[in-house]
């Protein structure tokens, strides 16, 4: 670029222009407070969401890398050496992500077997010596105080700890930064709360938490330690972007569900198909690392634990459903259970989506009543659990044990086993005390356990899923730690025995593969993921010919699912409001230019390249925009024509305005600053923290008729669309490239014409915001 | 858009610069001659590439969806039904290729199996005469002809079908399209041709062939058949296009992965991880449906296959190397020969890829000399396999069968087995047969075979492994179908069985699966794989426990590798020249805006709204560019500037401009047409076809005064950038979004300024090709 076109010709018409209409308008000021009553004029964002059972402001994170002069300036100078220190960081990072998922996963599971272990222990021991009030209240006493300790942790210190976290993670790797999710206190509640929820027997799981926990482990040290206490060396620079953090949270992702099914290539698969947006194979491959160091703390704790030190841990737990030593027998006719079990489970799956969702929204309304009713609510859900598993069992008939059977397999009395003895004679079990008074694990093992198909009977089995399905329903949105995965497995099981029982005399299937597969598909009516969920239950039940049944299972229930209602996940997000950003447009998208969006939109605020400090502090404080367009007058340098000429320089971010502003860099004159300028005051390392509030910044009335360089700061690459150009078109520009603004520019070339006619964000190409503005494309959509 | 900016100004200004322009530079007339002598003047794409040792011209792919006017007509008119109708038939398509895919996998095993089968049985009962000279001309011969059959097909009919075809397919979901890869004619050479190669013992697979096949199943079905006998169904219009074509072939290629190893998830994850470069969620869905078809159309066959209707088949083949009856027995201190199995497959790895690029440029060379002379190299080599596979066994010693195994296994002179008479007398074996004189499939087998570690002597395995690394590198580059899946896990069970002989007294790990974990190392060490190729070895081996020390081998070797140079499918992409695109840009394309790209292009030729037919055949004629820019002249409507304004329409492509030339939709007057004008003369399905020369094109000197209205054909929402944007960034854009051609617009807004100041294309964003014209980069590259 020549010398000439910088050089700013001396006018201030734009800026003036551009003044008056921030003062007549007031584009978007206090948007908090108005957009509901705004929302049928112009398409304006509504940055709320509910976090935690608290309405949050959201913002977007920035994965465009944001090229200004001091950006450039860092990039060129940065060494060979640096380029290998950040290669090292980045694997050292992926390997402690790894590392400490792997131990804290551990850690749970020792405390939860250890904890839930003993307690069944003591009321197994008041049975036996029929004192069954004693047991019902030391049983129900311990579950009380276990849930105690889990919510109210969750509800004083980390209300963003409850709940399974995945979709806020989903939320994340699309771009939108949900507040204090993966805080040092959430990573603490979340991992007590886990521990106290699970081993009260709530019908949830340690899954979910696990891959929230994973995610706060790869944030926190993304960013050097805890917010307050954040390590500050140098090489942590490198990571202090939204970038990097991304991939940092999604091996934390997948390092928790592999440390939760010790699944690892499971893992790495439920990140890429459930809680990723981007995906780049670079990453595949560092996931895939930190799964398996994950795997191998793992397997060196079990191999620790076998020689008896861990307690009560490892006579249950962690290896959870191996089936591997079952001969899978099926043959071509078996395609019409496996298909029944796969159109059921995807029905039962998105009836249970949609009741959940009732459950949830009623839910939000009680717990947005205090502190005290979400806690009560979860107590209350603990007491009906704990009567009910205690209770239900004595409805049960005891069973004689099978002649075939070796006496200390059946009835048991200690830890784990089949053949719960409960309030049965010697010689006779309770076959839904076996499901129903152990831990969850247990109770899947149980219900999953092959060749023994005269096990339970009918009635009992019927009880355990008529139980589940109201657990699993009541007990998700209470304010403890809880996870999707289990209560669902466990309803699919008894789902799919029951039917296993149904169907036996027509089918070579095991009973107990039909509980497996009654979980699959329950899960991918659910939750409506197939390849990782294939996956994971292949690691799970290590049993490689179910494959082909499996994989018939999970496409017809989530074929079934799609066709009623979308995934659980995504009803979550949309309840909680988090703008997530779909992978395909919505079919009308494609007859609405992004210039009919800018049309309904207030107009844009821009800068001047050297700006005056007045109209800056004007900007921020009266508009919530988080980006302003940089826009200079001059010549056009190699034609020379004479003309007006506008320039657009780039994008300015407002957290570098505001910095600007609180370090005072200001200017007597209007003039153009030299690159050693601005290197003396700011440092790219300053530039990377987003944090700072304009009304933290004081300026006075002499410097506010001063004069900014905003050209160094500037980025000078944004990505444009015309704006002739489909929403549909933008929104996949947006979403592939994953950027936080997109400049929209005239399809005119004329003097005069604005070289920007808007900005849009992440909220313009919702399509629920977008309908909002143009009901008539709903109308045309449903037609 | 009001009506007004439809108000053409008539003022020819414009057009006629850009005539003169057009005239004056002759852009890139005939770039096919020119374009090596211009390469450091200007940034010319050098649209050539060797395409089975013949250089063709290569064309981009589009994937963008052409929203003009027709298309919007078309889209809007869609009913439900015409959704419903494609979503069945894209389903139903994904099925077929499934379908078709396991078919053909299994008649080709079928023809393998019992070609080679009964071709050794014979050699046998040739040996065990002692017609050892017989049993050689027999054996020779027989190979001769097979590989004499496959080669002259490859030859003659389809030069395209030699090799594996993953690069070109991995081009293709790139956006390149390759020319005759996907045709008839070549999905039967590659057929029969793959049978012949491995039927006569060359050493290499049918995996990368079969990759090749589904691919190409999946493009005929997708066109309706082959290109002469096109069906023209209906609904088979839906799918006349880049996009949906892109994601069949995606499905073939797993299906083709999963049927070469029975690996359903493998075959996936092949397609995810290495060969496409777009993905979505909804595609992951539907190539594991597909990989479910293929997995249930193998298991039928074998289920048939059992009762023994298949000949030979089934005795061995197919279900390759199945360990999972071998329990794994290894401990924390077993980290370290993993670890070093893991460095050499590295540097083996890398090693053969450095060899392999120096042999095939030879072969190009020789090759490119004449057919008789690619038939002689095929011959030749598989005359050198023959000889060194029948005379070398003569040089291993007889080994005495143990006394534990039964004389039915040990020796024996059947078909396959792990323990070959050959040329010993009763009771001993010679091992070095049991590896050579057998199908790849087997030998594999037999070197993977665990509980043996006294079976093969060292000098055997030694002979084995050295005979395998020059065959490796001296058969793929031949005339015929081959894979390269098998050479290297043929060489890498060699290397990790020797391994496993000179580690045995320091680890508890099995010989066998040091075999396992040295197969892996060297196709992580060649191909890079990760994710992918665990699962596929998980698949192939079907024992989980494994998964640990699996992942770890492949995480450094894949380490190691890629410290030296890029996987061995990236040299091949190189080495024919496709303008394959990375995932990452260079770091000094931060440094490099499109605008200084842009200056070193020929100058953009652009139309008028309405243009001039003259002007349009010239440019055609006198460019090989695919797409022009359309302007207008106007005032801006709403702001009713009005100054001479330009306003960027949008972008034609060529196909559609000689489909007007052919058409003749020429207009008296300039004048912009209504929509039914355009309706009654094209329709949304024949501006799919992108078939047609300018050549073919025929205009008389009183057409040429007439003019077309070029609004209607017009995509007008093109992808576009601003001139200061990084080419770094310019590359993603185009990559993500996949784009055929990117608009460059001027950062200034005046009038005079033209809308377009260029177009890039993927050879303009090659960083091959932008270094040609700035050196210097290349150097502060070095630096």
């Amino acid at each position: 670029m020549s010398e000439e076109s910088r050089m700013l010709k001396e006018s201030t018409s734009i800026n003036d222009t551009m003044e008056e209409e921030v003062e007549e308008r007031d584009p978007e000021s206090n948007p908090l407070n108005e957009s509901l009553l705004k929302r049928n004029r112009t398409l304006s964002s509504n940055p709320l969401a509910l976090v935690g059972a608290k309405v949050s402001y959201i913002e977007s994170l920035d994965y465009e890398i944001n090229e200004n002069d001091l950006f450039k300036q860092d990039w060129r100078s940065r060494s060979r050496t640096q380029v290998l220190q950040y290669i090292f960081w980045k694997w050292t990072l992926a390997f402690l992500v790894g590392l400490l998922t792997g131990v804290i996963a551990t850690l749970i599971n020792l405390a939860v077997e250890n904890i839930a272990g003993y307690k069944l222990l003591a009321v197994v021991s008041y049975i036996q010596k029929e004192r069954y009030l004693t047991g019902f209240l030391y049983f129900t006493g311990i579950n009380f105080l276990l849930t105690f300790v889990a919510a109210i942790l969750c509800v004083c210190f980390a209300p963003t700890a409850a709940g399974p976290g995945i979709p806020e993670i989903k939320a994340y790797l699309n771009g939108i930064d949900t507040p204090n999710m993966y805080g040092a206190t959430t990573l603490f509640v979340k991992i007590i709360g886990s521990i106290g929820a699970v081993s009260a027997g709530l019908d949830l799981g340690k899954e979910g938490p696990l891959v929230h926990i994973g995610s706060c482990i790869a944030s926190l040290l993304g960013q050097g330690g805890p917010d307050n206490y954040r390590i500050k060396w140098h090489w942590l620079r490198y990571f202090n972007n939204d970038r990097d953090r991304r991939d940092l949270i999604t091996c934390g992702a997948s390092s928790g569900v592999c440390a939760a099914f010790r699944a690892p290539v499971g893992g790495v698969l439920f990140a890429l198909e459930e809680v990723a947006t981007w995906w780049r194979s670079a990453l595949l491959w560092r996931t895939f690392f930190s799964t398996a160091v994950v795997v191998v703390v793992l397997r060196a704790t079990i191999e620790l634990c076998h020689k008896g030190k861990c307690g009560l841990f490892g006579e249950g737990g962690l290896i959870m459903f191996d089936v591997s030593n079952v001969t899978v027998r099926y043959n071509v006719m078996d395609i019409i259970p496996v298909a029944i079990i796969g159109v059921l489970g995807g029905l039962l799956g998105s009836l249970y989506n949609y009741v959940l969702h009732k459950v949830l929204r009623l839910y939000n309304l009680i717990n947005q009543k205090g502190k005290i009713y979400k806690l009560l609510l979860s107590l209350s859900v603990a007491l009906f659990t704990s009567v009910c598993q205690y209770g239900l069992p004595f409805l049960a008939k005891c069973t004689r044990c099978s002649s075939s059977l070796p006496e200390s397999v059946c009835p048991t009395t200690g830890r784990s086993g089949n053949f719960k003895q409960f309030n049965c004679p010697d010689g006779y079990y309770n076959d839904l005390a076996t499901l129903l008074l152990t831990t969850n694990d247990d109770a899947v093992r149980n219900i999953f356990s092959t060749s023994t198909p005269l096990e339970y009977q009918p009635s009992s089995i019927l009880i355990f899923f008529a139980l589940y399905c109201i657990l699993g329903l009541i007990t998700f949105g209470i304010a403890v730690p809880s996870g999707l995965f289990l209560p669902i497995i466990l309803m699919g099981s008894g789902y799919g025995r029951l039917l296993g029982i149904i169907m036996g005399p027509h089918t070579s299937i095991d009973q107990g593969l039909f509980a497996v597969l009654g979980a699959a598909s329950l899960m991918a009516g659910s939750m409506r993921m197939t390849v990782s969920l294939c996956v994971i239950f292949l690691e799970l039940t290590n049993n490689l010919l179910l494959l082909p049944i499996t994989m018939i299972v999970l496409l017809i229930a989530k074929t079934v699912g799609d066709s009623f209602n979308p995934s659980i996940y995504e009803i979550i997000l949309h309840l909680k409001g988090l703008p997530f950003m779909d992978a395909n447009p919505e079919p009308w998208m494609r007859n609405l230019t992004v210039g009919e969006l800018i049309d309904v939109k207030p107009a844009v605020v821009s800068f001047r390249g050297v700006e005056k400090v007045a109209n800056i502090v004007n900007a921020l404080r009266n508009t919530t925009h988080n980006g302003f367009p940089v826009m200079d007058c001059g010549v056009v340098p190699a034609t020379g024509v004479a003309t007006e000429a506008t320039e657009l320089h780039g994008i300015i971010l407002r957290a570098h305005l505001i910095q600007v502003l609180k370090k005072k860099w200001f200017l007597k004159e209007r003039r153009r600053t030299e690159e050693w300028e601005v290197r003396e005051k700011f440092t790219w390392v300053e530039l990377a923290e987003r944090e700072g509030n304009i009304k933290d910044v004081a300026v006075t009335k002499e410097e506010m008729e001063m004069f900014v360089d905003l050209h160094p700061l500037t980025n000078t690459t944004p990505f444009t669309v015309l704006e002739s150009i489909s929403v549909a078109k933008a929104m996949i520009l947006f979403r592939q490239v994953g950027l936080r603004h997109m400049l929209v520019v005239p399809k005119y070339q004329a003097s005069g014409v604005s070289p920007v006619i808007g900005i849009l964000t992440r909220q313009d190409l919702l399509a629920y915001n977008i309908l909002t503005v143009f009901p008539h494309l709903a109308k045309s959509k449903k037609k």
